[in-house]
């Protein structure tokens, strides 16, 4: 963004936006360059997040997999690795991997980065500034001080963590579909379903952290026990297990490769294979429906393996979800594939520990809340006013 | 609440808050008085909202109803009236019995009274500041200046409106059994079913303020056929028509009197209206677990006609609500009976008006944000310091 925007953006005048540049460059979060020209005369000053700056050792934990990713400022993921693993996994399993995949990361950036710290997507949950993990049913773990592991392993100060489909809202209205959103609800769906809620612009997360377990609200009462121990709960209905039923893939090798398996299938033209996503989809949309009727989002985004079947679901996905809509809260909501993808969770991952540098960029403790937000690509550094 | 604890409540030193509760009492809206004495010494100085100080003229509007009553600052309804009329009404015939019923009971009030505004529930979606009413499906309304009209009429600037499930929740929360609760849900019951939401302490609207219609949420896809044209909604299970269904009660008079006529059934101990209160209850706590498992609420209030009939509903209601929500947020929520009752849509409706009146006492309009929160008794009053 350039300085001017900057300035109409903030309500700050032109020289302070300058010192505050200034600031964030000596610090290393900023360069300036200057801009394509779209017009006549020379293109101004652009300032951009450098993502050298700050990076964050990003890791989304699952069921079976881990991903762990060195991802700078402004959202650049330098590398990615996934390894697939056979569960149940201990805590030491995941900090020992994380140790052995995460140093050579760290080790192979460029060498003037500056390490930010770790940030951990769960589907569980946990207390953010430490990455306590009060409960993490499909690993099977009940109050694991994560963070506290990682850290010390790896001798690293901030561990942050967060339940995923929060991280996925976050990623995807910070630097994804949903920017410019102000009630947003994201639906993670893998194993298990769940939402991330943004309400007027702040995450939704209820009084203990567990908001957004809509996978477990009872959509089909005559429906299937699920592992919740309830009967009926959305996630029966469109999760992963309720994919590999109706499709009929109980083969290990292809249940594995479940998501691929279907798409191949798709493209194919495997005549079950339509009638088992027109199942899901129409599922899918009952219970986005319902969402919509109880949160009036402006824009609900389908991420997880939904996001990745989006061409096949998204006609008796909507359909179903118009059917149980009411007209005005459908008529002001967009529903709306992933920009992220699968990396939502491990850029929203990455996006908490650069709120906190964010909140206070050069660690002095001393900065202030009027500190003026500069808004550089689609990234909002807020630049605090040292005291 | 005495100045000591108000100073401790403020975080401001005493005499400050000695000269803000002589700013308020100038302008007639507290009172001060020695409390009762609970220990040694003389009682010390408590300070109350006063009453008289600011008059809100609330308004309830139903189907078949209007309620209208003067409640003053602090909560304390001077006369109440409904009266029952034949649907349809025009916006017009409702003006005209506002007008008829309302100045009689303004001029009944004290002599130092201060009109602050009047403030209507509906079961519908409107626009808070103006009152205009996008639409009351059960009135068949659609885009209705009802403030306007109103303000007209009665020559009365501030007209306020919104909707009666937010309302209550306003209420509850504000003077009722949702004091210190952070994360609410209140559930409004009549013909349709609703919700009001507190997140974080701040009403959940929604993009449009069309958030909170969980009564249409689908629930059973065996179910019924909706009034809004989708089938197996939250309210074809739960909502009036349901109960009469169950309890066989098809007889106008009695359908006129419903929950009295359901009640004085179940205290003779008659044994099908137990069965259809078990049925109304379970369903009830079907959804009621979804809301639970969906916004990990400390606290959800029963509001509308399942308040009136809670000590029957309670037993089948809690069993399923427990039965569908996960553990965490079940053990981090409590299910309470609305204080209010029936007047707590009318209490928000007045506290809607209250808080424009709070946010700035003097009228001055040159009043900061930094003004300090007054505690008195239940009631919260903004103290504005003015510039």
């Amino acid at each position: 963004m350039s300085r001017s925007d900057l300035a109409t953006q903030t309500g700050l005048n032109r020289s302070t936006i300058r010192d505050l540049i200034g600031e964030l460059a000596d610090l290393g979060l900023v360069t300036e360059d200057r801009g394509t020209n779209s017009g006549r005369g020379r293109p101004s000053l652009v300032a951009r997040p450098r993502p050298e700056g700050a990076v964050v050792l990003a890791v989304e934990l699952e069921v079976d997999s881990m991903t762990v990713a060195t991802i700078g400022l402004g959202g650049r993921i330098f590398e990615r690795v996934r390894i697939v693993q056979a569960p149940p996994r201990t805590p030491e399993d995941v900090v020992s991997d994380l140790e052995r995949l995460g140093t050579p990361m760290i080790e192979a950036l460029p060498v003037d980065h500056n390490l930010a710290g770790v940030g951990v997507a769960v589907a569980g949950v946990v207390r953010r500034q430490d990455g306590f993990v009060h409960v993490a049913p499909n690993l099977g773990w009940v109050n694991v001080p994560l963070g506290g592991l990682i850290s010390e392993a790896m001798k690293i100060d901030r561990v942050m963590m967060a339940n995923e489909a929060d991280l996925g809202a976050l990623a995807e209205y910070r630097r994804g579909a949903a920017i410019g959103s102000r009630h947003l609800i994201y639906l993670a769906g893998e194993v298990g379903v769940g939402i991330g809620v943004i309400n007027d612009g702040k995450p939704m997360l209820g009084t203990a952290g567990y908001a957004g377990e809509a996978g477990h609200t009872r959509i089909n009462p005559s429906g299937r026990l699920c592992r919740c121990g309830a009967t009926g709960c959305w996630e029966t209905e469109v999760g992963e297990e309720a994919l590999a039923r109706l499709a009929g893939i109980s083969d290990p090798e292809m249940r594995a490769d479940l998501i691929g398996e279907v798409t191949r299938r798709a493209h194919r033209g495997d005549a079950d294979i339509f009638t088992a996503l027109k199942e899901i989809g129409s599922w899918l949309g009952v219970g986005i429906g319902n969402l919509i009727n109880t949160f009036n989002p402006d824009l609900v985004i389908i991420g997880g393996f939904f996001n990745e079947l989006y061409p096949f679901l998204q006609e008796p996905m909507k359909g179903a979800a118009n059917d149980v809509s009411l007209s005005a809260p459908w008529e002001s909501c967009t529903i709306r594939p992933s920009k992220l993808g699968i990396d939502a969770h491990l850029i929203g991952a990455a996006e908490l520990v650069f709120a906190e540098l964010i909140a206070n960029p050069s660690g002095s403790g001393d900065s202030t809340e009027t500190g003026a937000a500069v808004l550089a690509g689609n990234s909002v550094i807020a630049v605090s006013a040292s005291a």
